[in-house]
């Protein structure tokens, strides 16, 4: 493993999204998301994209100077047409818009399509909870890897679900996860790192249990968490991301873009409710209340959103490891983009 | 197992309520709500409530000729105070605003406090879906039986989800469910017909695993499903339904009414997005491919929200099954308020 500044990342990044025609605002926001996701523990959704944005680039899938534009709109809702810009613009420019809309509608929801992967989806709830509002994002993913409940066969991407809230402190509330097991990111690792994966998380071509992330290259697939319950909740971001918002969904075919994202995006401003600073006080207390039960054997109490918050303050002062060989992938496209990678190493 | 007719229990439940007070209105939405849940299988939420609403009553928790009152109210979104009325009362007039508003506005959000047990949330979310509405509700039970992840003892609610969309046929779409692995009543059920839960459940006071579901009965706990993924959505249902709502919460203490609910609803209005006809069209499409699936070994693929409607087909033509006990303390309860239980038994 090779250790990484995170700063140092982030200006890498900046340079190389930069250097493919991103404006510098984009450019920033991009490198900021990627790291982010490093930084909170998910190096499924980090800097290695670098590299896979580079190629959907190259690809004309992403248009790097393009700008999400509205499609539709009224007080307290909108359609973006995404233009194929990064997907991290679109899905910021999502967001911004509807924590305006919240902000003088008390509810608003923001839909995008044609909108490229959009990263870590906690990035965009937890950004507007800090700005005081409820947040809750649907994505749906157009790239069939996990089954449906009792299915053969890969039906619908990794579809992840976010839901984020203003809190008093530090102490963070975020549900962030794939609506299958895990997200697709974290069995490339296991297969980076040549490790086995648990029974639970996949099935071979033929359905057979394996634990081994390299079926998922072979015809296998991820299944859906929480049995019949996570499947609900994956069809779910299916029908509010993808079909409601007009995005490509799991089942379109003869899609060239790998992996878009459809998303809708609502916020609630708490002032409507019971009133931002009773919502934290009341929220702090219920974390509270949480972090006082008597754990499980061996185990601790966790508010959703705190391992993030734990792994950001250790990377941040130990910063980012990065497996040899992608770290070796971003030597190769700095140089090929005439700047120098070695910003990025740790002093 | 006492074999009972769906309309005659109907008509029982409606005589039973008025006797009580309620309206006319309100004693046929209350029993409609019941009635509607043992066919749709969710025999948990059905009409052994008859009994412990009248119990409710008596103790002055359950006010019948109650109304709803309009706390809070914008163009998009309102509050409402339950004034300790019939839930189910509560509960029909938040999804009817939310559904008016959201029709006005494309999204609306309506909260509910000093709101009682409102049933089963699934006949409130697939009610707006039928106006051609997606629905969302967020609730709370104020009444700890399930832990946090990781954790010992009772601190939540099964605080149940639910989630429905319009669909172009009779196929349903209904994300309804417990965030506990199951709900409470379901080991009620298990309980009253002696009978073993799966060790998946629930934990004994000890925090041992068990498959006696007497142990709920005696300082144990039901377990988030999912994993930290369901303790995440446990938690939002206390965040958005309790808390943002001004409602109580899993760790009120000392609040007498029994299993309180807080809720929010949120209704998104298809015709802001890719409009209604597209939607069902589109759906209807996806369902098709999710059937297509070849299933895993003995098991069948069904659209969330299909094993309801499949139960209610076939309850409906052979009656609803009561276990013995439930149906002699309705004959009690019947023949106190001087009402004819007989008109509930299928011919």
């Amino acid at each position: 493993m090779v250790t990484l500044s995170p700063e140092g990342l982030r200006s890498l990044g900046i340079k190389i999204f930069m250097a493919q025609g991103a404006s510098d605002i984009d450019a920033k926001l991009l490198s900021d998301t990627l790291v982010e996701a490093n930084l909170t523990g998910h190096d499924s959704h980090g800097v290695h994209y670098f590299i896979h944005y580079t190629d959907r680039i190259r690809n004309g899938w992403i248009k790097p100077k393009a700008q999400p534009e509205i499609f539709e709109e009224t007080e307290s809702h909108a359609v973006l047409d995404g233009k194929w810009a990064f997907g991290q613009v679109t899905a910021k420019k999502a967001i911004d818009l509807c924590i305006e809309k919240a902000k003088k509608n008390i509810v608003a929801a923001v839909g995008a399509k044609r909108c490229n992967h959009i990263g870590r989806v906690g990035y965009y709830t937890q950004y507007a909870a800090r700005k005081g509002m409820i947040a809750i994002i649907f994505v749906n993913v157009n790239h069939p890897i996990a089954s449906v409940y009792n299915g053969l066969d890969r039906r619908f991407g990794t579809n992840p679900f976010s839901l984020s809230v203003p809190t008093n402190n530090d102490t963070p509330y975020l549900l962030d996860y794939a609506t299958s097991v895990v997200a697709h990111g974290k069995a490339s690792i296991a297969r980076a790192k040549d490790e086995k994966i648990p029974k639970s998380w996949a099935r071979d071509r033929y359905g057979r249990v394996t634990e081994d992330p390299e079926v998922l290259w072979d015809g296998g697939w991820l299944l859906p968490f929480g049995g019949y319950k996570g499947y609900a909740l994956q069809l779910a971001m299916e029908l509010l991301g993808g079909i409601l918002t007009g995005s490509f969904t799991g089942f379109d075919e003869d899609i060239e873009h790998p992996s878009t994202n459809g998303l809708l995006t609502i916020c609630i401003d708490p002032d409507g409710f019971i009133g931002l600073d009773a919502f934290k006080e009341k929220t702090e207390g219920m974390f509270k209340y949480i972090k006082s039960t008597e754990p499980t054997n061996g185990n601790n109490i966790l508010i959703p959103g705190e391992p993030e918050k734990l792994s950001k303050e250790k990377l941040l002062s130990e910063g980012i490891k990065l497996p040899e060989d992608t770290w070796r992938q971003i030597i190769d496209l700095a140089s090929e983009l005439d700047i120098d990678p070695s910003i990025a190493l740790k002093r």
